[in-house]
């Protein structure tokens, strides 16, 4: 049976080009190139397989890691790959390592808070990899709240040196990847102390291991935090425990781009404005949004795949059943995931502009647009990450809904489900929990709404708000199901909805007479005044996407039907808002609902080829029920007999406990 | 510091006596006394330790289990422990094990399905584990379409015997617990074929290893079917695949409680009602909403014990922290889940009671309550599992939701959360997958309505609908928050959705010329309607139990209290179907929402208290988060030191993979 594509009928019912979808879903030519090419490379080396990865143990799993870094490494030299290319060969080998905090935090914190110096003498090393650093800044105390880490850096005028000290166990450096076991060195947070004042937390270079023997440094205590959830999934990675126990280093490791300690003791701010701090929040922030599209696209497409081969119940006198992607139920849990994935990436997408722009304009002294930028992407992290992983908090269960989707076989690691979630659940606690960035959405509209009548105009994703007096008169004029297919229909609901979250917060706010009392009395409506906002964010970037022009045969159309999909399920979801914001009737709503019923009978015959579209290779997808080829039962009955409780009939142990048991003529219980 | 109670603090806030409260929750005193007693036993003892358990491999931790099987049944049998008391002991031991199987599904299958004579031979075997035996139903291809399964069972008249067959890949047994490498027998679900004929799917008795050397009897090919989500979890349970080959059992083993196959082949059905099967199905998932309870308040207990530790932000000018249980939106998220857990214990004493009077009803051949009894442990199975794990269904998040309300740390195995998660997920799945049993509730709801005008008084939880006209009409009268505590216009307003959605479906349905057709078409629709329904339930099974006499000071009053959250924050959630019924104007939803956060103050001194009712030992929390002394840093910070990576200071690998890195002179790349 090798090589029939079971899903070949599927695919045929398309009615748009998927070719060009790949392109669309890529981004562009060169990003659908380099995607393919790398990831054909990567899932053609053996060394990079990854099917037995959740039946090692800990030490094994930890070193097939280390293995599969030391080739990519390899590889990456050998085929003389761009950055750009390396890049994407690691994200493919799709293993957290501690190379991801090294090219990921160590290396770009250099070079976003060193001085020219520091990047010229640290930089080079990086590179070639002859440190490997990681960044350490959480605590087993704290986490959210940089500003209260314990970790101090004193400054010794006697010998020009910092004294690195953790002088608590709450003080412990606490999660960063690739310090448990690997890394050399460390960018280390700590509270700058010189002369006896505090000046805050800065950055700090700390070698943490020789290089001779990897021993750690004298005064300094290190390992790994031990085991995460799931198996494979994050244990691949050695997150860490750090304690200095008064450990010195010469005073030009404090990373002075923004501020410096002078050899006298000095803390003096440098020229460069400390708000391009931000433009690097705003960056990995971005890069996490895209990120959950590709996750939750993951899981849809195994999803997807596996409805379509799954049958179920349907069957007349003993013939085939049903597909389970044919049912109703099965729809309206999996295709809203399906559009949200499509979603995410074009907001994703929009947010590599708006990177762009803000850092234009921070290199001419700009600073105009950065807190709208700032607060747009801590929102948009939050609203994306929880949807994909599973979370009430925006009413969608993603990885974890096209689990269940998959029925009892999502349960089996084969399915490449239970580590995906596994793997994924952190992006909602890291890079900012996300309920503290939804209030700091809510902050900054509060603000936005406060400033409202001394004639501030709001912009950029706030500028709805400037017309607040009439969404408040909002009243949509939808009379037939069809009338919500309109995209100023859809975009004027959800305005509508966001401005009346936001007022009504805002005059209850007003009740306080201690403001931030208020803001902490209210924190959860604030949230969800915050959410609504977001989620406007996504539906509008979504509605500009298919102002453009997006050639190929049906791929427009397939992508209307899908932004209607969003747009009309997150509707139904927080259907309350809506009528309570008197934007929309209860009848209004129900047409809503009558439309997105029809929509997903229009989705249902493209949704294997819009799952094709993300061009994920077996390899990559890691599932036996998303295979692409459908062939899923045989596979699934292979997979069973490669435990390790397979390689012997009788198992360990049963000699010992179980035949005793069965051979017993033990005085009897009174059972 | 061992011995200090560092949420001593926390339990003298409390306004209530947490001793009464603990026999509230677990039924009666007898059930206090018991659970506390042999929790204590297997907290003691040191062959049931689990803290390792995530770190083990595959084989290691099912041997593992099988050695604590048998330290179970050599205590059961020291003790001389009652059946009510080995369930208690198996039960706190808390490892899945094929032994659940043995006692949870073979014996009652042969209790339920066995005439006397085949329970006379078989149960003393099972009695003594002289067998052990496991339930063979779903298929790789067959799960919840029971009627679809393909195994095979013909009836051959020459030799008196049945041969099992597996004709098909996608009939091969799948996921039996015990299956995998111990059990000797099973009780076998197959399509019964005699004299050409086939009569349905039936059970019969079929042994599958040798009781001497436990090797696979002739023609049976059985295995483990392979890893599955989490690290330890449910991987310490050997679900199995099985297939047959032409196995010939004696006629008599056949289960012929209900139908009989005679000596020559002829099929016929016995005196004995066929409904008694649905009675099984009653125990089995009020069972499952009981586990739900204890579930979804393990994992309230650690969040909230770990929030009231926990500090983060807000300390003035260096000093201490809040804890974050004083921010709203933990509590928004924490303490809806917290009355969550009491208002599933509380449905699912209630159950109990149902469940005898069915028990009884039947003995009499009264058949009369049992489809609505079917109807309401179905969805009540769905609701509160759904609620548990994490799941969009009824917009709860349960287990998952806690996790993540401990931040980081409670990513960490060592938290207890993951493993939790991991175990619990399928409860979403087995026994009825959630989405399959609402379309049931649905279909028994859709009935009660239509049959309204030929003056079938509904009965049961269904009653509320013979007052439908009045229910549509209903307007509630609430004008101030406080209003909202009052038990009728919560009961009405849960009372007039759940009647409108109902009453809104089977209109929808009447459009449609084939009502099945129409089923599929709003199955999405009928899911809802079914949620709303199963909510009352709930809802109304709390404010019954409010009307009992709960001695105790202040005891009646926290269970009001977190009624009044499980109702209003449910009202919050689904507020757009309250709204479209029209029962509530949105000026009552947002007070109802004031009064929501209201209670949660109320809440907050009471809530370590609340937790601690649960009366959990450190060793079934299985949580360095849940700790009940509250020393936790100092716990996780030693809980890292035994992970096999921290064996040795350089990790295996290191010379061979990344030394050659850090020390190389290679040819770069293009970086």
């Amino acid at each position: 049976m090798e090589g029939v594509d079971h899903l070949a009928d599927e695919r045929n019912k398309a009615d748009f080009d998927v070719e060009q979808m790949k392109i669309v879903w890529a981004g562009s030519r060169h990003a659908f190139d380099l995607s393919d090419r790398i990831s054909r490379l990567v899932a053609t080396d053996p060394v990079f397989r990854k099917d037995d990865r959740t039946m090692l143990g800990r030490k094994e799993l930890f070193k097939n890691t280390l293995r599969k870094a030391a080739h990519a490494w390899k590889r990456i030299n050998e085929l003389r790959l761009t950055e750009e290319e390396a890049y994407k060969l690691r994200f493919f080998v799709d293993q957290p390592a501690f190379t991801d905090l090294h090219w990921g935090m160590f290396v770009p914190a250099i070079k976003g808070s060193g001085t020219d110096e520091q990047q010229q003498k640290w930089l080079p090393l990086a590179y070639k990899m002859q440190i490997i650093g990681c960044y350490a800044q959480t605590e087993l105390g704290h986490g959210s709240n940089v500003q209260g880490l314990e970790t101090t850096a004193t400054f010794d005028p006697k010998t020009d040196e910092f004294v690195i000290h953790s002088p608590t166990l709450t003080s412990s450096k606490w999660w960063p990847g690739g310090l448990g076991k690997i890394s050399t060195h460390a960018v280390v947070y700590a509270r700058l102390i010189t002369n006896g004042k505090e000046h805050g937390v800065h950055g700090f270079i700390v070698q943490l291991r020789s290089l001779d023997d990897h021993s750690p440094l004298p005064g300094i205590t290190v390992g790994d935090i031990g085991m995460k959830f799931g198996s494979g999934a994050y244990n691949s990675m050695d997150n860490g425990v750090l304690r200095f126990d008064n450990v010195r280093i010469p005073r030009n490791q404090m990373l002075m781009r923004f501020s410096q300690v002078t050899r006298e003791g000095k803390f003096v701010h440098s020229s460069v404005p400390r708000q391009l701090v931000y433009g690097t929040m705003v960056y990995v922030r971005k890069t996490i949004v895209t990120d959950a599209s590709i996750a939750l696209s993951r899981a849809v497409c195994i999803a997807t795949r596996y409805s379509a081969v799954r049958r179920q119940f349907g069957s007349q006198n003993g013939g085939i059943e049903t597909q389970v992607i044919d049912y109703k139920t099965q729809q309206a849990r999996l295709f809203p995931l399906l559009a949200s994935a499509y979603a995410f990436r074009f907001v994703g997408e929009w947010l590599n502009w708006l990177y762009t722009d803000v850092t234009q304009r921070l290199q001419v002294n700009d600073f105009s647009t950065l807190a709208e930028a700032h607060a747009c992407t801590a929102g948009l992290k939050s609203l994306t990450t929880s949807a994909t992983a599973a979370s009430s908090l925006n009413l969608q269960d993603g990885i974890e809904e096209c689990r269940k989707l998959c029925g009892g076989h999502g349960y089996l690691n084969s399915s490449g489900l239970p580590e995906l979630f596994a793997v994924y659940a952190p992006a909602c606690t890291y890079e900012g929990d996300n309920y503290v960035l939804l209030l700091q959405v809510a902050r900054h509209l509060m603000k936005t709404v406060s400033q409202l009548d001394s004639g501030n105009k709001p912009t950029g994703t706030t500028a709805y708000l400037g017309q607040v007096e009439k969404l408040l008169q909002y009243r949509s004029d939808v009379q037939r199901a069809e009338d919500w297919l309109e995209p100023n229909v859809l975009l004027k609901a959800f305005e509508a909805r966001a401005a009346w979250l936001s007022v009504a917060c805002a005059q209850n706010l007003s009740k306080f007479t201690n403001p931030e009392d208020g803001f902490q009395a209210l924190s959860a409506d604030l949230a969800e005044a915050a959410v609504a906002h977001c989620q406007l964010i996504v539906v509008s970037k979504f509605l500009e996407k298919l102002q453009q022009d997006i050639p190929g045969k049906g791929v427009k159309q397939q992508l209307q039907v899908l932004c209607g999909v969003y747009a009309l399920f997150l509707l139904h979801m927080h259907l309350g808002e809506f009528l309570s914001a008197g934007c929309i009737t209860p009848k209004q709503g129900s047409l809503a609902n009558e439309q997105l019923r029809s929509l997903y009978s229009q989705v249902r015959p493209n949704a294997i080829a819009l799952v094709d579209a993300f061009n994920y290779t077996d390899h990559y997808l890691g599932s036996v029920l998303g295979r692409y080829d459908g062939n899923v039962y045989p596979k699934l009955y292979e997979e069973a007999w490669k435990d390790p409780l397979n390689e012997s009939i009788v198992p360990d142990g049963f000699h010992e406990y179980v035949q005793p048991i069965l051979k017993q003529q033990l005085r009897n219980a009174r059972l």
